[in-house]
Parts: structure tokens; sequence; C-alpha cells
């Protein structure tokens, strides 16, 4: 390191310091199970809150192990599904009643289109044969993670749709009388491009389609804003921002004015009128447990409950503001400590347009991030040639952001 | 109590200690955290083994609060389904590659009908155009769970099929060129009735169609030889006989000879061939990995790997004998203690048409069902009119078995 570089990277450390300590977020920091490493994949993982071992202990040993059955009722597992909905509800700008937890990404990726499609087409759920077959295509996002464009498929396939694969910028030159419904990621999984969801849904709507957004990599890391913007549908995983767990349930939030509309692929028992009334005909139930299929996973939904403690207090926008500076700052760390043409950031540098992490291209990726997880650095390779850096604003110090901008440029030199 | 009355109940609670002194599975119930219960709702919710806490305990600590990340490769998380289904696939008969878990029971009928209705139809994946439209027709259980009526009603209209409910024992006079596939229970939830399996198999194979079975009620319980009895496509949970936790992941199974042409309508990334390829199009994994989804839910699989280690040794042979022998127990004692006219028995009689649960139709069931549990004896109530005893050979002694009809007989008079 040149003697104007080691100047540079006290410069930085003293500013990451002050920055820390300003922080009014730091010490959520405690609440998580944290060790020395530089962990910025909370964006595919989130670190362990560190009270849920404790609380699923009790669920097991008391609630499963001495209770058992009682508990469904007792316990209030049966409710699980649409209480924890509502503890995520505020951290993407929904009012109580239109998410439930439950199933994967996947799956409820598959439930809001379907029901999309049918609810374009004027369907209702009291009239399954009204349709307006006019609108058959589905438009997706051509970047999306991949999972949501096989699911988006498989939906057109049984709708009956084509589906349209484009860039999110290109939405509003597609949408039209056949649109029936489009699929968008908030933000890109590989370059953290966050897209404008305000703009994108009042354009699919005045099309006459239907808007599902996949809030994936932005719930619990930015201001959604669900009911404010319109949105009819949208999914998400809980174990990445959310820190619910490894493939802790997802959720699916449909808006108010649409829940006596949404007729589900997935008819469940968790989701008739009268679950217990065992009746051979599917009767709906009102509101968002229209949403729910089978019986939820237990020990995982409630993991996550315990896991969204973390939240209160906690207003968004802090945490948005916090996540821009972090990514800011190690953009600025990079810049610095990185030689010149070894690393591009495919990050937007436009706040508006960026998400909770930094994907920097680089030659070798994959080697690359192998050799910063063995020094304590952690984020993750995505194919062909990026190197992902998540920024978990409720855990991550701005000494974090400076630290894995040292390790990465000692490790390209 | 009469005198005569109180001689057989001697007699009978000395019957009862002979027969759990030569209970060759006596032994397993120190292995579940157990109380002085007399827990006869195992077919709803199984006890839980005493060593889930400490295993899950180890997964959220260890694996998820220090590797993180790297546990999806390095704990072995990525491979769970099919390892858990490996796991799963003695007890029901099956050689290893045709199980994976994750998903409810619900979601897997799902993808069971709607792709054997494509396979009967002589779909292909590589060639989706291809299709013989004439099967038409999904056959389900009249008196199915009714979460697979609900389901297979869904499929039916995805698929443009028509559904046609009909009693077990009528599927062979309506199966035929029309058929695509048949929803069956191995065993009645209601009324405890095990349905002809092999013989139903074979019937619906003849005419061409599919043959998909529900084993809620019978894994875990007694021999169901899918392999040996040609079975297309199953579907189970794993929170009855498997003990595996409230809401644990059910699973699928794809026989070998169909995997190649198993077709889902639930394509997520977890089901591709290189599912970190993140290659738009779907390219499906060869084997049982088809039926798998989205993200599994780790720590309710890692709680049911764990669960299952209390089948180690155990013969599903030895615990079919047992089962038989607490049933039959159990009624004898209810028809020697429960004064006539007061409870009738739904299950049937014969061996070959029980499962593990003793379902009795008593006026006021809701209630003294109730009643029964404030005393320690816990059933549960199935509308209108059902008491359901289930009877877990690895937990229930016959002791358990007395007990209940003695405290039943006390809550009639």
């Amino acid at each position: 390191m040149s003697d104007g570089l080691r100047g540079a990277a006290s410069d930085l450390r003293a500013e990451a310091d002050s920055l820390d300590a300003k922080d009014e977020l730091a010490a959520k920091r405690k609440e998580f199970a944290l060790d020395d490493t530089v962990y910025l994949d909370g964006n595919s993982l989130g670190a362990l809150p560190a009270h849920v071992p404790a609380r699923l202990a009790e669920v097991m040993t008391h609630e499963w192990g001495k209770l058992r059955i009682r508990s469904w009722d007792e316990s209030g597992w049966w409710t699980a599904p649409e209480r924890i909905g509502d503890r995520i509800a505020p951290l993407v700008g929904a009012a109580p009643g239109q998410i439930v937890v439950g199933d994967s990404t996947s799956v409820n990726v598959f439930k809001a289109l379907v029901a999309a499609v049918r609810m374009a087409r004027g369907g209702n759920p009291a009239d399954p044969g009204h349709s307006d077959e006019g609108r058959d295509e589905i438009v997706v996002d051509a970047t999306t993670f991949p999972t949501d464009g096989y699911i988006a498929q498989s939906a057109a396939r049984l709708t009956g749709c084509r589906l349209i694969p484009v860039a999110p910028a290109d939405v509003p030159g597609v949408v039209g009388a056949r649109t029936a419904a489009v699929l968008l990621n908030h933000a890109d999984y590989r370059t953290g491009r966050l897209h404008d969801l305000p703009g994108l849904t009042a354009t699919i709507k005045a099309a006459g389609a239907l808007a599902v957004w996949d809030l994936c990599h932005t719930a619990g890391a930015l201001p959604v804003g669900l009911d404010a913007h319109g949105v009819d549908l949208a999914v998400g995983c809980t174990y990445k921002y959310l820190n619910g767990g490894p493939g802790s349930p997802a959720y699916i939030y449909v808006r108010e004015g649409l829940q006596d509309r949404f007729d589900s692929p997935l008819p469940g028992w968790n989701s008739h009128a009268e679950p217990f009334g065992m009746r051979p005909e599917f009767e709906a139930a009102d509101g968002a447990l229209r949403g729910r299929v089978g019986t939820p996973d237990i020990l995982s939904m409630l993991a996550l409950e315990a896991a969204l403690d973390v939240w209160d207090g906690v207003r968004v926008d802090t945490v948005r503001a916090k996540s821009l500076a972090l990514t800011d700052f190690f953009l600025r760390c990079v810049e610095t400590y990185v030689p010149e043409g070894r690393v591009e950031s495919l990050t937007p540098a436009a706040h508006a347009e960026r998400g909770s992490q930094v994907a920097l291209r680089c030659d070798g990726a994959g080697e690359v991030m192998k050799r910063l997880v063995e020094q304590g650095v952690v984020g993750d390779f995505r194919a062909p040639d990026v190197l992902r850096f998540g920024f978990t604003p409720l855990y991550v110090s701005f000494a974090d952001a400076e630290r894995a901008a040292r390790v990465l440029a000692r490790t390209l030199a």
C-alpha cells in the first residue's frame, strides 16, 4: 500500500468510526448472533436474531411437546399465517388484513399470477364461467430471478396466455389491452437496481392489467409503499432482510379491494370459509386468508415471528437512509482502495435506482469471492462474473463496509 | 361400575399389562416426550421425539447462526429434500430416488394431479404441444379429506378436465378411456377405513389412467408398498405417524419410470437441472428432484429429519402388527365398558380394511371429546358426531388403550 493510500485508508477508517458512532441503528447489531465476520450476504440469508433459538425451543418443548394438538388453538398456531402477515405489513407499507405468510416465494408467485389473470379477465369466484379471454398475455421481467420466470411460464401455459419477457424499463411499451398481468421484481437480484414501483404500477393499471411485484430484495431494506402506490398483488421471501431463517415461509399480499375476486389456483382447506366444516365443496374465506393453502409450517413460521421482533421501534425510513449511506460509503472505499479497472459497479449510482446491495463485475469473481470468504468477508458470487455485497442496515456497520473494500483490494492486488 | 364390570376391567388391565410386557416396540416410547396423558391424536399431530429440540438448537445456533449462508452447502441444506425423501422411502415401500420432501400436502396434490393429467395425455416436457385431450376426467375420492377435493377441482379446471367424485369402492365402475388420473386416500381420515391400494391401483392402470395416492393416514402406520404395487404418484404429510412436527413439510413420490415425463405445474428454481446457472429457460432436473419447487423450509425440514431417527431399527410390519392389536384391544375394551348403544364403531372390523385409528359415532361427540381431554385422554372430534382415536404404535401402549376406553365409559355413564 502506498503512503498516499495508507493515508486515505486511515481517513476512511476514521470516517467509518464516526459514522458508526452517529448511527441510530447501531444498537440493533447486538440483537443478532454475529462474530467478527463481515457478513454482507444478508440479501441471501439474514443473520440469526439472537433470541430466536430460545423462542423456538419453547415452541418445541412446551407447545408441541406438552400441549401437542391443543396448540393449534391454545398457542395460536392456526392463525399464525395472518398474524405474522400483519407483522410484515407495516414494513412494506400495507394496512393489516392483506398479507398471509406461508409456502415458498415460487408457490406464491403462482397463486398471484393465476389469480391476477383471472381477475384481469373479469373473473369472479362466484361465477367462474365468466371471462374476458381477450387478455391473454403475461408480461414478466426478463432480468428476473429465474424462478419467477419459470413459474410465470407455467401460469401462462395453464391459463392460455402468452409470456412476454421484457426489461422492466420496456414495460410501458408492451402493456396494453391484451395484457392480463405484469410480474416485476422491485430490485434486480443481480445488479441491485431498484425499479420504479410507483410509476410502473400506474402504467400497468392504466392498461387495465394487474401489477404483481416480487419484494424479495426490498422488503426490510427500504420503503415499498404497497398501499400508497396501489399495487395489486405482491409476494416476497422472509429470509433475506427479514431474517426469518433458512427457507422461512414467504408471503402474499392481496390488495383489499381485490380480495373478494381473488380466485386462487391452490384452494386448500386453510383458505376455506369454514376449514373444520370438512365440506366437500370449496367456499373461499373472506380476505387475505384466500392466500392460504395447506397446514402452515409452524416451526419455521414461529421462528420468523420471533425474528420480526428486531423491527420493534425501527422506522423503515431510517433503515433506508442507513442503507444508502452504507452503499455510498462502500462504493467510495472500493474506488479508493481497488486499483482502477479491476472492478466495475453494476449498481446504479442514483439513489432512486439503488436497492440495498452493491454488485461488482470482476474477472474471476467466483475465485475472488472464495478468497474473500476465507478472509472473513462474506458476500456471494453470481455467474458469470458478479460479486454481490448485501448491506443489511440492522447489523452491518460502516466499519464492516470499509473492511470489506480493504480486503477486496488486497485480494485483487 | 357393577361387580361384573369391575371384574372385567381388572381382567382387561391385566391383559394390557401382559401385552405391554411382550411388546417389542415398548422401548420406543421412551424416545418421545410424553407424560401421563393418553395421547391418541398422533393421527393428527405426532408426539415430539425427545431429541429433536437439541438437534434444532444446533441447526439454529451453529448452522444458521455461525456458518450462515455457507450451510446451504456445508451443512447439506440444499440436498435436504431428496435426502429426507430417501429416509421416508423405506417406510412406504419405495426404493431411493423417488421421493422429495417440501411444500404442503395440498401443494403436492396439485403437482401430482396436474402432472398426472399431462402424462395420461401422453405429454412430454420436451414436447409440451403434444397431448391426447381424449382423457378429460379426474376421478377423486368423494370421502376424501376436503383439501384433496378442492385441489383436484382446481387441477381439473386448469387442465380442462371434469371432476368425478366417487366412493373408492365405486372407482372400478367409473374409470375408463376418458380417465386421466384418480386421486384416492389410502385410509379415510374420518372412519379409519383402509382402501385397497393394490387392487384399485391395478384397476386404474388397466384403464390407462394414473393412480395418485394420498398416504397422510397410513405412512408410518402400516406397509404401503408403493413400488410393489406400481403406484404412479403419491403424496403425504409428515406430521402424523412420522412425528415431524406441526405442519412439517409433505412429500411427493414419483415412480422412477415416470420421472422423465413428470412435467410439474410448479417448476421452481429448485427443480431446475442447473439451479445456480440462473438461466432464463426452464430445464427440468433429472429424477425426483422435479418435484421440488422453491427454497426448502430448513428449520421444519431438519426437525423432520431428526424425528425420523426414531425409525432406526423399526420394521413397518412390526408396527402394523401392533397397530392392529392395539385397535382390536381398544374395540374390545369399548365393547366391554361402554353401555350398549352409546357409541358405534365406524372403523371396519376386518383387519384388511382398517387403518390405525378407531372412529366412534357418538351423540354429542364434540362435548364428549372435550371432557375426555380434560381427563387426560386426547383424541379428536370430527363433525358432526365422530370421536377419533389414533393409535401410534411407536408410543401408544395397551394400557393407554384400556384407560381411554375406561374414561370414555365413565364420561358417557
